[in-house]
């Protein structure tokens, strides 16, 4: 019996997963992190008007969301000043990402990437046969002058950009992002991966202009608006690009309590501002506690802060597994030079209290272990 | 500006959607329907211990879920007395049809179906690039001897059944499927899609059979378990089957209070019997409001019933119109000789008032219009 004949590119591919949960790790410690500070999750929650929101809609789940996620979509038109047809819905910018992938890369199609940056969509474009090219970042923030000179040279589908970065926290200004735009090769796509952005100062995000069919802007509701386990990221686009998701996209694959929380969530201003507020307030901290240790902060522009442990990556991950050890979930950069850093989710101050205990525990542990 | 490249195989794809949603249709006539009784969800709603954990859980869906769906998979292992590696958790039966023809189907490769089945599927099989064959249903049923018959002939990569069948509801006993599965062709894989399985008599679905890779068994929370707008589906089959999965599913794409919410709801026993229940009265008003407009109900394993309108499609499509215009959402089979039925999803009295009362009324009109 020879069973199912997968795909000569499904049999190919790793059976490795981009991220272990902290469930997981939970699970195989036997016992829950004191701290859950190491997926940038927003331990300041959603607001309370889309936890109400979602709570009404409980009861309501016997029915299918809404396959056009309308009452959202037009939500998010407005917010951004946008056509509701530059505004696509899906299953949080992972769900998006692997979408994007699917309508561009086929087998041996060129994608480029900077070398350490979001490996679920380095795992999207493997899972569909591409072929990544990355260049290392500069300086600890991505590279936009050599993710274009790359994608120039290898005849790219997409060059994939984060700003601000994830797991450096880095940013760059709008103009700079908006001169990569400019120059973005005729017959690339860039994706501007901008999970993070509602943490970033003003100046950060370049406009919108949904007439460029070369760019896909992402955004979502895991980071600032405290709902990653509800599954709800967006596009803005082009609405001829945008409208290519209808071809091949799950059009039923929305949460009907996620859509509803997430119309509530975008509609609380005032929470929005707390939580900003909050994760600047955490940042600090953290900058502080570090430097109480001897090591360094990264300017962040997000909800979480790379902390320079001051050597090199063997070092990191001592401190990183030390952490772990002592019930603090954190994760850090796979890629040197910037794994030299342990990457800090901001926290609840009573989890900050929990790090400033544990983090020269875990130093002199990694120390003690060389 | 040329825009994106796209695959050729998605430049070829139709812009089609597989289904219009019934808030789509209400944006559409401009007011609400007053039965919602088209899309086979369960108006009989959720468990309340489900609804309870989904509230529960509204607060901490600022945390992921758990990227192993950990708990529900070994409950629905203990549930079914399979391994938990027999198991695995997605989003709703559509994702898992789009995931397993992935792994599975490359352009040009032959899938098998019945002619009228479930369109996402088909939607999905087209999308990946797949060539469909199709046999005609027999009797109102799915021909499990002519889909073997052209599975063996074209060499077919997959080969789709649903038991009970969608849209007609109606079912093979388990001997027939278990010997279908006996003759499965080696090399191919049967989706047997147990959707409704919960609705249908005992003696319909075959015993689990987790060591043959042949088969991946399909089944739901959005059914019997009242929770289509949660997106919780599973399969089950033989581990190593089920292990590739791993290698292109999103694999932080549940929604934490969906996984929740469907634990409960698999612990609720209770109210699965009173969902039976309530769904075998509405079937047995369903045929009695068809047998009082002279028309037949077929009978049914599922929490619908396609009923005979007498004549041919384009009857039918009237009837249902005139249905859709009094504000009664149903649906319809899409190829002959099925499509002279309408498809009725099991409602309460309330919903059952009003086909009793407008379903006369649009014979009607269907019978007036031509």
């Amino acid at each position: 019996m020879t069973g199912p004949r997968f795909t000569p590119l499904v049999a190919s591919l790793p059976a490795t997963v981009p991220f272990v949960g902290p469930e997981a790790q939970e699970r195989a410690r036997g016992r829950p992190f004191r701290a859950r500070i190491g997926a940038n999750e927003s331990v300041f929650g959603p607001s309370p008007k889309a936890v109400k929101a979602m709570e009404a809609e409980a009861a309501e789940i016997w029915k299918y969301g809404d396959s056009t996620s309308h009452d959202l979509r037009h939500a998010l038109a407005d917010h951004h000043g946008v056509p509701v047809e530059a505004v696509l819905v899906g299953e949080g910018i992972d769900g998006l990402l692997g979408y994007t992938v699917r309508l561009l890369v086929g087998q041996g199609d060129a994608v480029v990437t900077s070398d350490g940056a979001y490996p679920t969509f380095n795992y999207h474009v493997a899972g569909f046969g591409g072929m990544l090219h990355k260049v290392p970042y500069r300086d600890d923030r991505e590279d936009p002058a050599a993710l274009l000179a790359k994608a120039a040279e290898v005849d790219a589908k997409i060059v994939y950009f984060s700003n601000p970065d994830n797991p450096m926290g880095t940013w760059h200004d709008a103009g700079v992002v908006s001169d990569m735009i400019a120059r973005v090769p005729d017959g690339t796509l860039l994706v501007l991966d901008e999970a993070y952005v509602e943490f970033a100062p003003e100046g950060v995000a370049p406009p919108l202009d949904v007439t460029n069919p070369n760019v896909l802007r992402m955004r979502t509701f895991s980071k600032a608006y405290g709902m990653a386990g509800a599954r709800v990221g967006y596009v803005i686009g082009h609405p001829e690009v945008v409208a290519m998701f209808e071809r091949i996209r799950n059009h039923f694959g929305m949460n009907r309590a996620a859509q509803a929380g997430a119309l509530a969530a975008l509609q609380d201003d005032v929470w929005l501002a707390d939580v900003r507020a909050q994760v600047a307030q955490s940042r600090t901290r953290i900058a502080q506690i570090a430097a109480s240790n001897r090591l360094k902060a990264l300017p962040s522009a997000t909800n979480f802060v790379a902390v320079d442990c001051g050597r090199d990556g063997a070092f990191a991950r001592k401190v990183l597994q030390a952490l772990v050890a002592r019930d603090v979930f954190v994760r850090m950069p796979f890629v040197a030079p910037e794994d030299r850093c342990i990457r800090i989710s901001c926290g609840t101050p009573a989890d900050m209290e929990v790090l400033a205990q544990e983090l020269p525990r875990a130093l002199e542990d990694a120390k003690g272990g060389q």
